[in-house]
Formats: structure tokens, sequence, C-alpha cells
């Protein structure tokens, strides 16, 4: 970190910093010019810079590293591809995934599986339990609904998401899922992220709704720092004083976190909006800024839906999507779900 | 709900609006005006407003109940009062919660507890399960922790609250504390606010650094369907735009809260602030806005805190907002901690 | 609007809350409940809903119809196409505008003119009156600067936006700009928009910072309740706790806003992530998403520039850029900056 | 400003960098570690960190000055004590300023200047000219409006504040009022604070609904700048996603105005918290928390004001908030609109 001291600070209120550091395990570098003292301070263990700001003397103190490591470029320049059977998330294809919010019946999983394969997802999504905001509402279907989805995704010749909230989930939810799901409730959940780390299955850590993209990384960090290196990120909206749409999606996340990390980045515009007629032009601008995947809510009977009906797509509508994404992701350099044979020869 | 229909909304659309509520269960009472067509819909079970709002010629839906029930003054008229011993929490006193962080030895434990009843708090505060960005840093004694604190609470006489993070931690805290203790970050982890409903121990529920007031009572009004009255709310702090602050505490949430619901509010400047010189301003704002309760970092020796020790008071700092506060709270009506027999005659 | 009252709300406070809303000029009417009553009120002048919110035995007060008129899609349903010249705004072609931040030499402002002229744009950008925040920055031209614009835009054929920033200003920049820009900070300068409602050249209105979208469509009521129709709107970006982009560029904005207006939507790029490298991406999202049109900064040598250089794309990559946005445009049935001869059969 | 390089940065890319910094005007301290290197630049100008930020190889760019002087407790390190009269505005009393929104008749003015000079307000405030958001909304009175306040200030032994929206209306305002008053909206008008910075009238300068506190600092240094020292500073809310509330009242602006700066701070709870109901807790609070000052709106009968009277008090409510003033403002070493002879020996 670097320290600044203010322009009249004393000798003894330097020394007095200085000490602080050294204790603090920092090989300090002291800079003293016409105006003020500027001390740097390197190697140490990531110490609380509060301890040093409230010190008398100090001006300011500024971090000079991000706290994370495994999550970053600098530490893995490459992007990381990661690789579920014969789907790529990372690579040049822009993977989509879709499903219904919740399994309610096998017809009901069965029908949904059916459209978004036929529309060209290659990732099927569906949550059997289910964080609800109200102890009334309808639960999920837990591990019946597993084998529900298991069981359609297999027939349809789909990967299978489903999410997790609770480390008693883990096991059973491994059994019968390709990728575990982190709702954003649960990025700071600090207990299941690290029990995550041990999971050899792919994790999808979404955004918390007032996360910083620094605290973001560190959730993500937690699971790589258990050994799991096959973590993805998901964007699905920031809460704003902007209340028109329940969140507002932020886009812009997307070539920050490209740039500071090289994990995959995906982005949810059904939670992002929270509105059917909102997500397809969100989906497009995803793609357009140059996201690794989208997950989206698909139900082949939305106006019944037992969760989450008003931002599920209708198949039609998700076909038509489908299509305009394929127009838009050559502009950058990718494709978009189209069989292998038809596949080839995209740079990035 | 009401559902406001655009201008030039057709018959059809309106017939398929109420078709939808009364699916949902609600009984209809429509208002044709010259302009445009209002409709009134009334008691069914929380719907998902959405459902309607998608609909073709809606304009807006409007709800017009709050949420929760048994969290409302509607419910409630009354203040709730919650007693633990001789201290009440919600009447005429103002109660003061106060110790380290964390528990890190008995000497530190010992000497924080005797300092903060010295200044006059009746609620000794201390954590053994500590939630931490890093995976590296300190994170809590556990168990030992918690017999320290219970029995250096003991030794000064002072109630004991201590924070805990996961279901399965609830029967082993319970058996040391007097009121346990939801984190920011937990206040919308529904397993856990679920159990806590079965608790016999009064519950104080954290607000989340992005969490309305609504959402805030509705975390409460798990608790309290679950059986456990005694529930108390803390506010500590939302996150803005303005970054000079940790957060930006919100003390303008303890009148809405007052009125809005007939739970005690406490407020957290230490969390709120993340700074030790601004700890007291906003104490003494808390008390003066009316919170029935302050719960404040102190450590016998913050420069060697094991956690938050930049929040944590000097025990001399603490005597004197204890005097400040002493000051102040008669202005409202109400006093701060005096020893019974000074204690008689206030109103509020 | 809606007036809700609480549950024991008695008949004397029904009575006083009929009466406030007589005197505000509403007709009212009464639905008496089993459990709470509540009060339509319609055809009065927008008056203040806190002063019915304050009364006694209140809930809640809901407003049914939106502030704006002119601005509203109910006013006038079909989308408002701007002509400028021959160049459509609103219509079946994104419009791109480019150009420097400020005008600063002949050579750079014909240079910047050229560059942008020759990879599609339709109308040339720059300031001559610069809004900046120390007193000692380069404040912009004035006159001088104007006269460079107009005839860099004349000789490479192209239209010119610059901003007015004071009523005093209105007049001269007129006779050289063929479209005014309000700048974000003056979208609530009602002196300034009631100014330009009188004037006879379109106005392109930025979005505040921290303006929700109701409040920006009232800045152009204003505009369009003095005369002038040929309002068009901006999004730039909004403040919210993420402080990694300068601002966060709310893409949901756009389709929020062609469904309640129908006035078009450029989005500013530049301005709205503060950093070069994020504007292409942003840029492709708004196209995505359904922007009308785009305003960029292309400075012919950004590291120069004397304001906002940072954000400025050197001209390779605006080529770059424009090539990108034409494989998008017509995934939404539109085309881009195409000449007239090859510009045939889009539908939209 | 500190130049942190990327790990892998290469020697050319510290070199660009490096010259960079020169052009600029800065001296260079290069210091390369193990890890990276680290560039510290001092005595430039005030140039945009941007510049640097987008050059190959930087990791971060970190400021280490605040960019406003004058108004900075570097440059005065003793509080500023504003003189009007015989009020003094930064001492140890905490002024309180009080009146209706507007000034509408001459009844209403004068009735209202009675009510707040008995309860002990020694400034009088009203508004001759409104910034409104309708078009159709009472504007104000103008200059009558300015003669009624003066008026009714004289015959009550009042000073006076009034809000100024426009350069063109300095001169009128001036003869009539003893403090000038910016609003929220033109906080980032710089041609207005240019103005005002030649005045010779104290100048209040409420901050902007999203405005950082370095940016509301920023807006009073140009009025110092100008050669105006008495400035004074007044919190009226920020936005954030919290909507109960209009605004969200910032009390911890309060300490840290005063750790950063030497000018008084005054709070608005009025627009602060929009409603009548919360002004008295959020005044209580602010002067708990340190400020100077206070500016409520008070109108003799508010049900029928012309503007905001949902959040104006009635006169006895003034009263009693001042009473309970009185009890808390000695917990700070201060007092509170006492009269002259009872005022002695307070310390702060």
């Amino acid at each position: 970190m670097v320290v600044v001291m203010q322009e009249r600070a004393t000798g003894e209120q330097v020394e007095r910093v200085i000490a602080q550091l050294v204790e603090m395990g920092f090989d300090v570098h002291r800079s003293t010019g016409a105006l003020r003292t500027v001390i740097g301070a390197v190697g140490g263990k990531t110490g609380d810079p509060r301890l040093v700001e409230v010190l008398d003397g100090v001006q300011e103190v500024l971090r000079i590293t991000e706290p994370y490591k495994l999550a970053s470029r600098t530490f893995r320049p490459e992007n990381t591809v990661i690789t579920v059977g014969d789907v790529r998330i990372g690579g040049d294809e822009v993977i989509v995934m879709a499903g219904p919010c919740s399994a309610e019946t096998e017809e009901q999983v069965d029908a949904s599986a059916a459209a978004v394969k036929r529309a060209g997802a290659k990732i099927f999504r569906g949550g059997a339990y289910k964080p609800r905001s109200s102890p009334y509402s309808f639960q999920g279907l837990g591990e019946p609904g597993l084998r529900l989805l298991r069981s359609a995704a297999d027939r349809h010749n789909l990967k299978l998401i489903s999410e997790v909230m609770d480390i008693s989930q883990i096991e059973t939810i491994e059994q019968y899922t390709d990728i575990l799901q982190v709702g954003a409730r649960n990025m700071q959940n600090f207990t299941l992220l690290r029990e995550l780390g041990k999971s050899r299955k792919p994790v999808m850590v979404k955004r918390g709704i007032s996360a910083t993209i620094e605290e973001w990384l560190l959730s993500a960090e937690y699971i790589l720092a258990g050994g799991n290196m096959n973590v993805m990120l998901c964007e699905r909206g920031i809460r704003t004083f902007e209340s028109y749409t329940r969140n507002t999606l932020d886009i812009s996340a997307i070539p920050v976190v490209q740039q500071l990390s090289h994990l995959p980045v995906i982005v949810d515009p059904s939670h992002g909006t929270g509105r059917r007629d909102k997500v397809a032009p969100m989906a497009r601008a995803a793609v357009a800024a140059g996201a690794d995947g989208l997950i989206i809510e698909v139900h082949c009977d939305p106006d019944h839906a037992m969760s989450d009906g008003a931002q599920s797509l209708f198949p039609s509508q998700f076909d038509r999507l489908m299509a305009e994404l394929r127009t838009i992701a050559p502009a950058i350099g990718r494709g978009i779900c189209v069989e292998p044979a038809a596949r080839r020869g995209w740079g990035r």
C-alpha cells in the first residue's frame, strides 16, 4: 500500500506509521518531498489498511494490488475455457443456457428442454431448490426435481446447470448436474464457496445485487483457492436508484471483468430486467459487448409457471432471439450454437 | 393490488387482466372512467404482480398492502418491549451493547467487558464465529470463544449477544448467549431465519447493505412467523455512491421503521462508518433520532485487535461518548443506562 | 391518484382525505372493503401527493398517471422521426454522431471531421463551450470554435451538433449548428429548457447522472411544451456504487424509454464509460439493444487532446467499430450509415 | 499521483508512462521492486489521470492530493466563522434558519417570520424564485417576494437567506438578502458559482443529490477562488436505492466535511426527508452529530402552502423541536439560539 502523509505531519507521526507497517510485515520505502512524505509498503500480508488510516498525520492510504490472485489476468493471461463434455465455455462460441425457473412436472420439464434444444441452447437450466422471499411460496421439488431435469437434459442431449443453496445440498446436486450455480444472495456465503472449492464440477458464481466487481472476483477466488479452477461468473443486475427495471443490468461489467480476469462471463438478462419484454434487447446487448454466454429463462407455458413466469420467454420468443444472436455474434468474431459440422474458421 | 390500464386499452385486454386476477384468487372491482379503466383486486394470496404487469394494455400495477403482517404496526400498534433478565429493549431506556469485534483471549475479553460495564453498557457483544472475506483471515475462536464471552459477561453482570452464521451453530450459541445476532450478509439466508423462528432466544436482524426497509421487515417476518416474537432490527449502513465512509448509515431508517413496525431498532455506528473517529457523532445522531439502542465495538487495545481494530473505540472514548449520550437522551424523553435507583419518572 | 387508508383509519380520517382531494380539484371515488378503504381520485391538476400522504390514517398514496404528456407514447403511438437535411433520426437507420470533445485548431477539427465522415458518421460533434469542474481548465474556444466546426462539417458534408450551456449562448450556437445539445448537468436547468422550447432546431437532452427515466422525460416535456417537437434523448451513464467505470451506462434504459415514449434514444458510450477501451463494446451493446443512434468521441490525436483524450477513439478504432456495428444492426432490422444507393429494403 | 505498473510491464512501457508524466509537468520518482514498478509524480498541474490510466502496462493510477485547496483544512486548520451582523455561523452556537418554502402573501410571510423568531431562529428563509419540475407550477413572486421577505425579516430582527438560480438574479437578490443560497440542482452551475465568487455576501452551497463530498467541496472552491471566503455548505440528502424517504439524509457527511474542510456545515432536514413527520428526528440527529446549523421549512399554515407544504412544520412543531435541540446541543459543547445575555462560557 501507499501511505500519503498530511502536509503538516510531524516526524514522529511518520515514524509511528512506519512502525505500524513494519509490525504488519511490510517492507517500507520512504520518500520525503518538499510538501509531504509518501510511504510505500510492499511484501506484507494483506493487512487492513484502516489500521494505518486512523493514525495521526495520515492523509490517505492507497492499496496498490488487487486482493485476488488466482482470478486475476496477471496470474493467467490467457482465457480460461471450461469444458463440459463437448461444450466449451469461454471459447469461440457464445454458449446459451436456457430453461424454466423451476422444475414443476415431467411434461413441463420435457417440453421446455425440447424447446430450448431446438432453438440452439447447449445447456439446460432449472431449479429444484428455490430461495423465496416468502415462506408460503413454492419452494421447489427438491431431489425429484433434479431427477426430472437430468432425465430431460439427457433425452435432448443437453448439459445441466442447477442452483445449490446450502452445503448440505452439494452432494445430491452434484450427482445430477454438470454445473453448480451459486445464487446472487449466496455470493458471500463463504462456507458454501469454500466447500465448492473441493468439488470437481464447474461452478457459476452470480454477482450479488450490490457487489462490486472486486468483491465478486474475491468470491470466485474462494473457490479457485480450494482447488477448483473451473469457475465462471454471471452478471445479473445491480441495485441502483432507478426502479423502472427490477435491477440495472451492468453490461459494462463484461469488458471490465474480461480485462481483470481470465474467467468466462455469462449474463442473465431474465433476472437482470425481471420483465419478459426487456430480455431480448439485453441478451443482444450482452452478446454484442462480448459475453461468453447467456442464461435465459424459457418456459413452455409462462402464464402458468409456478415462479418467475413474468420474466420467462415463450419458446417462440426464444427462437427469434437466437436468430438475432446468430447475426450479432460474428461482429465480435464469434459464433453461436451452430452444429459442429458448420462451425469452422472463427478467429476471436 | 390496483391495476391501471392504458388509455387505449381494449375491452378484451381488460377482460384478460380480470381473468388473470381471478385465477390468482382475487376479488375484482372495476372502475371505468372517461379516460381509462382502473381495476382493484383484493383478498388474494400474495401473487407476483409482474404476472399482470406483462399483459397487453396494462399501464402499471400498484401494490396496496405491505407484504409483511406480524412485523407491521397495523398488526400490533404498541411498541414491542423485549425483556432479557432485567434489561428491557424497546422501553424508556436506550440500551447500549458494546464489546470487541471478536473474542481473542481471556484477558482481552475480560478487560473489554469491565470497561464497557463501567461506562454503562448493559449488554456485552463479541464474536466467536466470524464471516471474513479472505480465507486466510482470523476466523474466530468458535465455542471456546463463546465460553470466554459468557464467563466475562457473568463476572461483570452483563447480558450477551453474539452472531450466528449457520443453522449448525444455533444450538451451541444458544447455550451461551442471551441474544442471537443475524449478520447483514445473512439477512436473506432464509433457512437460517426460519430456524431462528423456533428459538426461544431474542434475535437481532441486521439490515443488508443493499436491503430496502421492506425487505428487512420481511426478514424479521420470517422469524416472527416461526413463533419467535422477540425480534429487534439493527441498522448498520447501506451502500451508496459515496465512498468516503465505508457505508452510509441511514439514520432516517430509525423513524421510518418505528412508524411501520412495532419492533425495536438498534443502530451500529461502528460498521456503519468503519472508522473510529466517526463512531461517536453517529452514535449521538442515532440516539437523537430515537433509536432504541446502540451496538458499538469497544476493545481494550484496538491497535492490536485481530479484526476491525480501526473501528473499535478505546475505553476512554467510549466513556466520553456515554456521557454525551446521557445528555441527549432526555431530549426525546428517554434515559440511558443509569442505575435502577436513579431511573424514575421518564415518560416517552 | 389512489389513496390507500390504514386498516384502522376512522371515518373522520377518510372524510379529511376526501376533503383535501376535492380541494385539489379531483373527482373522488370511494371503495370501502372489509379491511380497508381505498379512495380513487381523478381529473385534478397534478397535485403534490405528499399533501395527502401526511394526513392521519393514510397508508400510502399511489400515482396512477405519468406526469408527462407530450413525451408519452399514449400521446403519440408512432415513433418520432427527426429530419435534419437528408438525415433521419429515429427511422430505419442507426445514426452515428462523432467528433472531438472540443474544437481546438482548424487542423484538428478538419482532420477529425474527415476521419469520422470516412468511417460513415452522418453528424459531426464538437464543443465550443465546455463545462469544466476546475476554473483553471481549458474552457473552450467559444464562437471561433463554432466557426471551425461548421466549416469542417460543411466541407465534409456532415450535420453538426454542439452543446449549449446557458440561455445567453442559444442565439449564437443556433447560427452554426443543426442540433443543440443539453448536457447532463443542465438536464434540470429549467430556464434553459424553456428557452429551447422556442427554438426551431432539434434538441438532444442528455440524462443527468442521477436522473430517473421519469425525470428525464419531464425535462424533454419542458421543451415539447414550448412548441419544439424535435427532441431526442441521450443516455450517458448513471452514478451507482460501482466505481470501476466512471458511470454505469444504463443500456436497459433504451428499451424502457422506447416503450414509454415516442422520442428517439441516442447513447453516448464515451462519457458512459470514460475509458477508450470500453467504448467499442458498449457502442455495440447499445445498437444491439435498439438505440436509434450513437454519439462518440473521436479525435485525430487523442494523446494530445485538450480535454477527454482518455475516452476519445483513434480514427482507426472508430473505423473498426463502424464495421462491427454494420454487422449488428441488421439483427434488429436496421441499417447503419450506408450510402443511399445501398440502402434498400430494410423493414424494422 | 502514483502510477502502479502491471507485474509484467516492460521497460518500454515504463518509459512511455514517464514521458507522459513529464509532458504533463510532473517531477517523477521511479521505484522498481522485485514484483513491479511504482512511479510517483509530484508538482504537476492537476492533469487528467486517465491519460496515464489508458497507457499499456499501467495497472492503476492513484491520486494523492485532494483537488481543492482553499476549501481544505490543510489550507486553513481553524474553523471558518461567518459573521452576519451579530450572528456567527460556525462558532459555538448552532444557528437555525427557518421560514416558508416560498413567499406568498404579506400576511403569510409576516406570520411565519414571527413564529420562527419566537422559537429562537436567527435567520429567516424563504424563496422568491423557485426551481419547479413542472412549467405549470407556482414559480415564485420574484422581486416583490423579496421585498416581503426583507421587510418581515427586519420587523422581527432576523437575517435573511434566499435562493439565487441564475446570474441575472444576483444583483437583485443581493440587495434584499444577507446570505445567497445555491440550490442542489445548481451545485455544478459553474457560471453561477464563478459569479458568486465576486459577491460580498456569504453563500450557502447545497449538495447535489448525487454529488460526492469531493465534488461538493470543489463547487465551494469555485466561489472561494473568486475571492469570496464566506462560504457555508448544506447537506440536504442524497439519492440512494431506498425510496421510502424522498432522499437519504447523509448525516455522516457532517463529521467527514468537518475533518476535510474548515467551512461551516448546515443541514436541511426538510428537503432531506420530504416529510414533515421525519423532520424533527433528523434535525435532532444533525445537531447531535455536530452540524453548525439547520435550515428548516416552517409555514404558518402548511396545509395551504403553495409549495412543499407536506414537509413544512407547523409553528407549534417547530417550538417543540427547538426545545429538544436546546437539550441536545450542550452534549457537544454548544448552545443554541439563546439570547445574548444567557450565552456565556461554552467551550467547544
